[in-house]
């Protein structure tokens, strides 16, 4: 077929392929899903539109669809991980909750247990203090910020956990869609703050999940 | 001569001619100022090395040099301007001194008061807190960040008053001499903030002084 | 609910939260301005669509809409200010409206008079001139300018008031979106400028509004 | 003084402020150091040249100085901490030395086990299978390219814990600072691997140690 | 007319004349055609839509039209060229497939004998290694690839001949529409790499097919 | 009104405004025409589409407009100039010919002889040196390229007059709408090039009539 | 040798090969000029640092040295033009000195007459009304600024003759080495006006005496 | 040690690991050829200054130094290779010269016969056409250019062999450090044409010897 899909991938990092779904068909899609099930893997699809995920959910009913997300998965065994504490997904704004909810949608599919702060950004930062304790104590942070991203490193400064930045590329004019806070959180003063690509939700909550497991 | 200094500006604007000493000689900075006196103007010169201003010093020893903010000026009646209120200075971090300096100093030399809240940054931001009031009661406060830049963002949020924002060089790798703390300025979903160029404390006062002097 | 927002902030800064309407629906606008409404504020909505105004005004009839400025408001008393003194907003070209107009209304919005000096960028000078008193004789000017962005540095040279520079994204080839016209104003030789984002008519307004104020 | 140390950092974050010795005198480091011990913290002092430790060195004779690494630091008790697991340094060039021994010797000095794997870029690559099981068994990987900066993506593929990949400034030409290699790791498609800034091996370190705490 | 078709190039180069479809209109590439047609060439026309195809193939149902890689092409004698050997396009992900077949497809149309090894990107890296013997004895390789881009150095550390990288476009955020891929290719730590444009298959395998033929 | 025209600027310079009509409402240009007309000015609109010319020719028929150059003109005495030599228009590509005729109409309305000398780059350079005579023997050129740009280096080092380079925006990846195509020209190692915006078509014609007329 | 000198060049374009001294040795420099002095031509150096020229000066006394431009000039009959007109060198400020004389030493040697008008940068309007008219008689004008770069576009809207517009790279901060004073030059809204590389000098004064001698 | 030498490599790949001698101390170098040549290896160092070099070449006096390529090689065989054909290193301009005989010494170290054709650039196109049949008579040309890196495009239009085009970072202003040459020649409109990265001359000089050996 067109694609190789890494079967191995699950034993070699705990988790299976995920599908990128943006450039993709969805008869590419269903391709792949087909192989992936047909190794008795778990589904993730990332960046999937509503129209192609109503195309797959024809064949596989039983998958679950996140529209704001726009993430389509599957687990076998729903129930399987049961680990304490949880990641805190921070937002600045509510422009930010698509990517947001990417990578809260994302831990979940991962089997970890999410907490939802949203919309606390530095221009208003009593609402950040208003919910301090519930990020510090969180396993670790997923913060999410447009415009100039300054979110992670007010946050860096308050927690002792590592924390994923990401950028996301809401602003206009200077923003450049997303190398403004892209660039920000990269130069953070604060310690214990990496980032990920820009709009990048999954990979901050694959890294968030990675660290939650240890 | 090579230069044709602007001597009716003070009239209509205020202030002065201000000597940009970068890039120029000794010498041609001297001219300029007998030109400059000789009219009854007062004096401001920047980025001036110490060689350049003792060498300045010999010929008006009445002068007075500030070394870390690289600034040499005179003031013909010090005493002349009583306003109230005063200006903030503010910086996140060591680091950003000079251009703090550069900023006060010429606050003071355009007859401004001020006071200098420095290295307050957000990865402690305990720190600002502890001085947001001194803060507050200012009539306009200029904000100097480098690395991220982040500072002005925050206060922007705290302070009903206009900040005058300025992005430094300090930083390496991704900072790109002072290009991500210049986005993360222009970007602030804060209200109430300007940008000057980068390192350009003597702008941002300059602004400030205009403001404090309505 | 998906927004925390700030109603601390009249308090804190003067004006209530301001809601950015890019990139939300008609329906989150709707909940934010309840929200806001429920605490008694005054309500301004920038960038916001003829479409997605209708729908608020459907609720909110005494609302009012400026489609030109894609703004949406609505203030209690709207006679409560009278201050002296008024903001001048210039801009260089035709093209420059719809940003010069956000500006415009933005400042009316938050209680300030405003005088509208439109179309006299630097290509025929002459125009700046014969307008040049009523802009020497604002409390502060917002000068817009797409293109090479060249008129904040002129009027710069004029006045003795303080520049709220606004670059916009008009033009083509290497204005690279208002990058070009961002650069320029950074850049002034003139003093007494300060620059807001790409296309930021809103921001330079706040900004203005706040130094009108003092 | 000039600075304000940051004395709760221990409390809030797990470890005192660092001082980044970078365009700091070694005065000024110095008085920073004096104000630390005083609150009885233990002293990390990054990017800092051989002439100034010295200075220190004069003082607190008994603090360790690793040249390679510009980084000075004393431990109240250096057998305080003893954790399971290791940290793996992995860098692609002998060029990339300076920054991996930054970042192992940070480690160290955060009280982590350090295990370096060194040269084993993606050029020759069975240089990097020699070694994997090495890496594969540990608890979090920094993982330091220059170049092209493709070490990471490779890495993340084959291993099942979170890296933190440092792009290096080495190389020439097109490579413009290190943004290739920044850019390369920003966009890897393996996941698991989250970016810090260029050259900051410290960064990268003190989040690996926050990780290999959990 | 509005074009003068280089009829000299094929005596020139080897090759005729390539028509680059795109920003053409189905008459403006069918005008070029014919000229070519009248002097006994063949025909390449590259970055060509459906329905642009469609209606040359109206005047000239001959040709062999392939959506995927978007090209048209006729050869007066398909069977004309007999060498050994073969060109391996490579590609890292399925969303390469298009740049990947514009590749492959005008390879053949030059008279090569292709081999596709598709899908065998860094992130599960055994699928490189399952297919690098036919890679290997490939007479010249090309190398395409999104994201990251990396696949090209770990190819490159493994075979003896000469690699044409191809950054393709596929990506998102700091991507930048294939400069990240880009700068990783002209940055390759491995030898005997050279680059094309983003995109470029058909540059890529124009260039293979001058190194298979020597 | 919501413009000022310059209607100054025909004493000024020899040419009166020239309507830009990127962004202007068809209601928009003909309030500025008939402005003009009203003073017994020439009429030049650049960058106007079909729809918005057709409007606009409701009103007044005897305009002309040339769809390919997006240009409308009205000239009151068409036979006004008789300079004697031609600027020579030259083009790389076909797809450079928008660019090429909006230079050719404007220099026509602007009562210039123009020869075009169109699809002579450098990739099939005898078609050059076949026209080159032509070329030569002009008062001033405009040389017309996208891609990498390098027609004007080559008819630079082989004609005595001023060329007016204007890079296109045709191309793809690495040519980043053209930037490519601008620094090239801006680099030129032959003399006698000066460079205007990408695209401009406009502005290198206006400038050679400048030149023509001298 | 390691040159072909174009000896032909004279013929071509009316004037001999120029010498760009930047990264020759002064060894190399008197080779090219042996070449160019064995075949009767006059000789132009640029970019010449006083000590290779002083090396120079040894084996050709009778050649002339401008310090300030970096030229080193001798020319066969100095008398041999005698043309009408001149060109005006205008430029922006003191610290655009060294740019602005290397164009005016270049025009002088190249038979032009030559007037300055120096330091009527557009902070200080009035300075270029004063000289206007000297300007407006010229020829054509090389207009040289640095920083914002906004002069061009202030003398482009009026003067009636061709501009060569030279950004220099003088600034500091978000200048970028010139970059915005050569985005302001491209992107002008004044007609006339074309552009050179950023503080080329030379270039631009070569263009002004081909326009010079038509 | 500090490095782990590819041993392996000429098995792989034909030729043995290239030192790049830039960022390596003398002592480096000295200890990583002696793990080569302990395995009866040819050794091949770039970018190593005459200092370093004259170190090993105490140790090792057989060795051959070639300071304006900065090169230092070793073959143990220098007359095993005896091809037919030749590479054609072709030149700019006489300031190319150092990137140029970097490919040209490296080539020859490789075992291939090299001509150079130096000084040919596009400014005076007819000293290329005076040797273009030397360089059509090639199996595989290195194009060298700086500044507007144009000559390439021009060759690629007159050979059918395959071209390694290498931008060197000669130039100023605009020209960024070599990226206007490197946009050049990956937006060649000529066929046959694939990119190094700036100042590589080794780079080219291998590709082409992979050719060359086919
Ligand atoms: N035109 C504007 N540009 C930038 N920020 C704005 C604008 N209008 C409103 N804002 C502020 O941007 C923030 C947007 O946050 P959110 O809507 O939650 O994503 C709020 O603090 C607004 O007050
Ligand atoms: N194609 C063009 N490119 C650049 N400027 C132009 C063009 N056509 C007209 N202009 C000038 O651009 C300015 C546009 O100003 P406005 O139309 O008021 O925004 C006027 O001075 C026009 O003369
Ligand atoms: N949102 C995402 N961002 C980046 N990479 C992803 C994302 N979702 C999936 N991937 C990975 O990207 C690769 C895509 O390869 P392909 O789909 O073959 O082009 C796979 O290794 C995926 O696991
Ligand atoms: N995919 C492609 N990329 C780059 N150049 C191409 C491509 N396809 C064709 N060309 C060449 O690009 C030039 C286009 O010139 P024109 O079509 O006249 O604008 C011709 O020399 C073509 O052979
Ligand atoms: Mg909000
Ligand atoms: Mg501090
Ligand atoms: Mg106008
Ligand atoms: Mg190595
Ligand atoms: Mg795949
Ligand atoms: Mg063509
Ligand atoms: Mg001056
Ligand atoms: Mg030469």
């Amino acid at each position: 077929g067109f694609a190789k899909v890494d079967h191995h991938r699950k034993k070699r990092q705990g988790f299976p392929e995920v599908i990128y779904g943006e450039g993709k068909t969805a008869e590419q899609i269903l391709l792949i899903i087909n192989s992936i099930r047909s190794n008795h893997n778990d589904v993730l699809v990332t960046r999937i539109t509503k129209e192609k995920a109503e195309y797959i959910l024809q064949e596989y009913p039983e998958f679950f669809y996140h529209e704001l997300a726009q993430i389509l998965f599957w687990k076998e065994d729903p129930k399987a991980d049961s680990f304490k504490g949880y990641i805190a997904i921070v937002c600045a704004g509510t422009s930010d909750l698509k990517v947001a909810e990417e990578a809260a949608v994302t831990a979940e599919a991962l089997g970890c247990n999410v907490r939802r702060i949203y919309d606390v950004g530095v221009a208003g930062i009593h609402r950040l203090f208003d919910n301090i304790e519930e990020i510090q104590n969180a396993t670790v942070s997923v913060v999410v910020a447009g415009m100039e991203g300054a979110l992670p490193s007010v946050v860096g400064g308050l927690v002792s956990h590592p924390i994923m930045a990401v950028p996301t590329s809401i602003g206009y004019g200077a923003n450049f869609n997303g190398l403004s806070a892209l660039l920000t959180m990269l130069n953070s003063c604060a310690s214990g703050i990496s980032v990920v690509n820009i709009d990048n939700g999954f990979g901050a909550a694959y890294n968030a999940a990675l660290i939650y497991r240890i």
